[in-house]
């Protein structure tokens, strides 16, 4: 079945909002089966919704909106659906009373202007919105299904993942489909194609995508097929397959992240860490401390961003600095053990590098970033040759710096 | 004139990724005056690029593509280009000189397959590209100009604005706009609208746009007229009054970031900064460390994520903690003052709060979090109430955080 998403509002056409809202709709469309034929973003025109909503389904049997449906002057979505359907609004007492005990929840009498959101086109079923006050509308005619969700994400987001998708997922009509994504990291794309392409043929009605971004490349296996058995079956040999074939790289599938998994490595091997950082500025432990729980592990850190704090805070020796400089395999290495000594951790992470846009040198470019793991066994260091972007470049140092500590954990060579 | 955006490629229609070439592209277009009436994602089909591309030069006068530029197979972006215009490849022999040039630079071997980047559609001129091997295309015809950019993001944003934007501008039939950003933060979208609505009537052709982030709140004004001197004095005057209303909270204009306004600040009066974090984990300090130079004002920070760091390392006192806890007033003050102190800094910024989504309690709900600031002249502390989810209330603590510290080095009470 074909689908089509429709995102409204003239922030989108400034600019100024980054429409992750079509990205969140297509991937969970996607993950059930449907192909999403286009996306198309659109202002705060009546006639301009009316016209895109009347279009798409006669195109496709799943249709999408996002966005306009707040109770204020400028949100016209409802009365585009009522103009392109022919339909007039109801009064749904179940929706006002709804809305009434949420304003009442919090102690507040709702203004008279949220009335209206009580008021749906004839014929409509509607889906409920736990985070606030615009329910979604679903109209269901012979050949589409069209729904209209808020645009504030996460109330769009809680409709879809609750009452959207298990509803669409009930359609007889569609073909069984399994999308199985294995993340990858400390490998690029080409050559993470010469370790799983070379002998691989894909099956019937299987597809593999190459995905990558800063943080690693994932990879994306998508079956469909008729038989529900036949798919699984499918997947799980092509999943199998790129375990063998690249396993050292994988780290997680779904929405696994690289921070989470080398969280969950800490807390069942009952282990903290402690973290050092020069060029990242804060952006590990940031990303560690991203994980609810992570105190259970994550001890603490020391944004060592100046050479006086190396040496007065971290205790590197002043010496190797002078010798070696700030930005050497040296300094990481001894970041990383006094970082440890100092927190009294199991692990202990060191990042120092030339972030950019400036401060390269011929033998040290922008992008050259050092990376040490102290561990009750020893310490190590990396060396890596990152790009010129500031921010690339110190995201990839985090990353690199976690999948270091991941295949320390795990033992991998 | 009219503008729209079409953006190329299937992993925009499986939502891996996040179309933020669309919002640049129309923020860009929306600067110089352009109306954008719709962005169109479509996936990497040739018949479907020809007729997005067929129907959007009937309806706009300026259209901009990206994605599928690229040399291998499944860039299919200019067969569908000469499709729609029914014109032939030609061979630029300069543009393989450059292709050609580039890969030497790098010590490479222009691979064979990169060859069919110097064909471009017959009559089109193209945009050089900086950072990549595919050239942008221009075609322009009577009524429209139609631009096809590559769907990196990094080239994309450079070919659009060093070649593409100023290459708009110098079109005759534009009518002068002018596009002012002011950027304010510690004021919610509605109280900064009561401050400034009242007495507010905007002249004929002026917006007025709030455009509302975690990091504060935009206000866009807008002039559009036929006169160049006209449409400044409008702008220039909606700014002023904007400055006398709400000047306390503007702290930049247009490019201008938080981060990027209290470094300038500080290494223009030559003081210096040490941060100590807790429930942020290290994201106060990257966003400091993210504007290149700031190693000028930055020491370094303390992570201090557990209560035994924040002893131990802080030297924060036992019995504070066991009286007040970490998320508390006295803990923001005593954090701040230590760290002022272990680094030596003129300024010392803390953080600590309850990120969510666990741990809060009656009197500390999730989102409760305490900022202290320490000077030479004593420490102060502010309590600030965030919402529930975890990543928007550790962005909100550090925007909070810097904007304290303007306030304080600015001395707006």
């Amino acid at each position: 079945m074909d689908a089509e998403i429709i995102t409204i509002g003239d922030e989108l056409l400034t600019g100024h909002t980054v429409d992750t809202n079509a990205a969140v709709i297509a991937e969970q469309l996607t993950n059930i089966g449907l192909s999403v034929r286009s996306i198309y973003s659109i202002g705060d025109s009546v006639e301009r919704i009316e016209e895109a909503i009347r279009q798409a389904v006669i195109r496709s049997q799943v249709v999408i909106a996002t966005g306009g449906l707040g109770p204020t002057d400028d949100d016209i979505t409802k009365k585009a659906i009522v103009k392109a359907f022919k339909r007039n609004l109801v009064f749904h007492e179940d929706v006002l009373d709804n809305l009434k005990a949420r304003f009442a929840g919090r102690g507040i009498k709702m203004p008279a202007i949220n009335q209206n959101q009580a008021l749906l086109p004839q014929g409509a079923t509607f889906f409920p919105n736990r985070n606030g006050s615009a329910v979604g509308i679903c109209i269901a005619e012979e050949g589409f299904i069209f729904i209209a969700l808020p645009g504030v994400p996460m109330e769009m987001n809680q409709i879809l993942v609750d009452e959207v998708v298990p509803h669409l997922k009930g359609l007889k009509t569609r073909r069984t489909v399994k999308v199985i994504k294995l993340r990858t990291t400390g490998i690029v794309e080409s050559k993470l194609a010469e370790l799983i392409a070379p002998d691989l043929k894909l099956a019937n009605g299987v597809r593999l995508g190459y995905l990558p971004s800063f943080s690693g490349v994932d990879l994306r296996v998508i079956v469909e097929g008729d038989e529900e058995e036949e798919v699984k079956d499918k997947a799980l040999e092509l999943v199998r397959y790129l375990e063998r074939t690249a396993g050292r790289y994988i780290y997680g599938r779904d929405s696994d992240s690289l921070e989470g998994v080398v969280g969950h490595l800490l807390a069942d091997n009952d282990r903290t860490l402690s973290v050092t950082e020069s060029c990242t500025g804060g952006q590990l432990g940031m990303l560690i401390t991203s994980v609810p729980g992570s105190s259970g592990y994550f001890v603490g850190g020391l944004q060592a961003y100046s050479n006086n704090v190396k040496v007065q805070q971290l205790k590197v020796s002043e010496e190797m600095l002078v010798e070696h400089g700030a930005v050497s395999e040296e300094c990481a290495l001894e970041m990383a053990e006094s970082c440890r000594k100092l927190f009294g951790s199991d692990y202990a992470l060191s990042i120092t590098g030339i972030a950019g846009p400036d401060g390269g040198s011929d033998d040290k470019p922008v992008g050259a970033t050092f990376i040490g793991l102290a561990t009750a066994h020893g310490v190590h260091a990396r060396r890596f040759s990152f790009g010129t972007d500031r921010q690339t470049n110190r995201s990839r140092a985090c990353y690199a710096a976690l999948e270091l500590l991941r295949r320390e954990i795990l033992d991998i060579k």
